[in-house]
């Protein structure tokens, strides 16, 4: 199922008005670990997959890449994201992540942030990524975790006075779809165990280099509470791996 | 701080007393994941970081390989894994996992069941597994899951009629010791993340080959109905990897 939640209206909307969506990447939680685990960009032609607004096209560019593709399948982000740039090195394609055609060795560089968890058929996109990255090039992604997509629900347990008791695991390995909420919508999300994720990477014939499970920094913790709340379960898994 | 919990007579009688150890492999939840994982032990040369009874080196002297070293902290657990057999092949070290020093390629394979989340530098000690292994040598180990060491109570979190409603996770990342029970025990565990376990292999010299949570199998599902609650969270990480 190729879901396209961001071509509908009130979807939307509520996104456009997260903060994500307003101050771009240093509104991104995970943006200052992601950024770290991206190879040197300088030079580098560059595939965004679900590309959105188009924050990370503008971000590689700036770090002098040679050229950037944003693959997404809503035309409202891409009609955000075109107006948001003049810089001809940036191309954005209406495209479903999934449906990707590119040839041998296009990209020094694929990344993806927060949509694989929207895919189907997770071998079948690494095996796409693969083809069309050089050898030795990058692939770093983020999705949910899986400890934070196994319930639908995707919250707290609560106790009576509404604290945060802990958070709920449940159906760890019944790998399918959820049907979550978020901004107050129902959107379709594939929950995959961490196993899966990075067995269907490796059989795809890549290497992996890094995880990261954004353990908040001291200073992270000393600069937001809301941090402190991220010491208790991951929210997020960022991969990078190498074309063998 | 290196633990020897079953050098305690009356932990000891109750470890005894567990079907994994009467039994042996085939009691263990996790063997049958555990032995895919090996590689061919035919003629290796192998090292056992935890050997307690021996039950894994007579099962890869079973499997042709040429000689096993099993090294354990534990006079009782060696005394009874020597009981056990007679091979020349098989040779027990009294010692503790943390202090081994082997020469460089000394080993094809190293194996470690259940014994490195005692373990408080896993850098150190992954760098010392590197080491003493042939380069593309393998070390295969398991431990327990991250999600189910993260809270030192590792039970449900349970409804007014003793129902098991979810997994509780909190403190995922508060890597340090947790002071679990276990066989009516106090004991000293290291909570780790599995980022943690994976970018210290990796930093070790190490290329991760597959990872595996235990995602039980129809056949397993089938034959047991304990199996059903291991769908719902992982207990066991079990962890493939090559000597780059």
């Amino acid at each position: 199922m190729k879901q396209n939640k961001y071509d509908e209206s009130s979807f939307f909307a509520n996104y456009s008005q997260m903060a994500r969506s307003t101050g771009g990447l240093d509104e991104a939680g995970e943006w200052s670990f992601f950024r770290k685990m991206l190879p040197k960009l300088e030079g580098a032609s560059v595939l965004d997959l679900g590309c959105g607004f188009g924050w990370h096209c503008r971000y590689v560019r700036e770090q002098q890449a040679r050229s950037v593709i944003g693959v997404d399948l809503s035309s409202n982000m891409l009609a955000r994201a075109r107006e948001m740039t003049d810089d001809e090195q940036i191309e954005y394609r209406q495209q479903a992540i999934e449906d990707i055609h590119f040839s041998a060795s296009e990209f020094d560089i694929v990344i993806s942030s927060l949509a694989l968890h929207y895919v189907e058929s997770l071998g079948d996109l690494f095996r796409k990524v693969h083809h069309c990255l050089t050898p030795g090039g990058a692939f770093v992604f983020s999705v949910e975790h899986p400890v934070f997509t196994a319930l639908a629900g995707q919250d707290w347990h609560y106790g009576a006075e509404g604290e945060k008791l802990h958070w709920p695991l449940d159906n760890y390995h019944r790998e399918d779809l959820r049907q979550s909420r978020f901004l107050e919508h129902d959107v379709v999300k594939y929950h995959r165990t961490i196993s899966t994720y990075i067995n269907a990477l490796i059989e795809s014939g890549f290497e992996l280099k890094q995880l990261s499970e954004l353990k908040p920094t001291d200073e992270l913790l000393g600069s937001h509470s809301a941090w402190q709340e991220e010491m208790r379960r991951p929210m997020f898994l960022l991969v990078s791996a190498e074309k063998k």
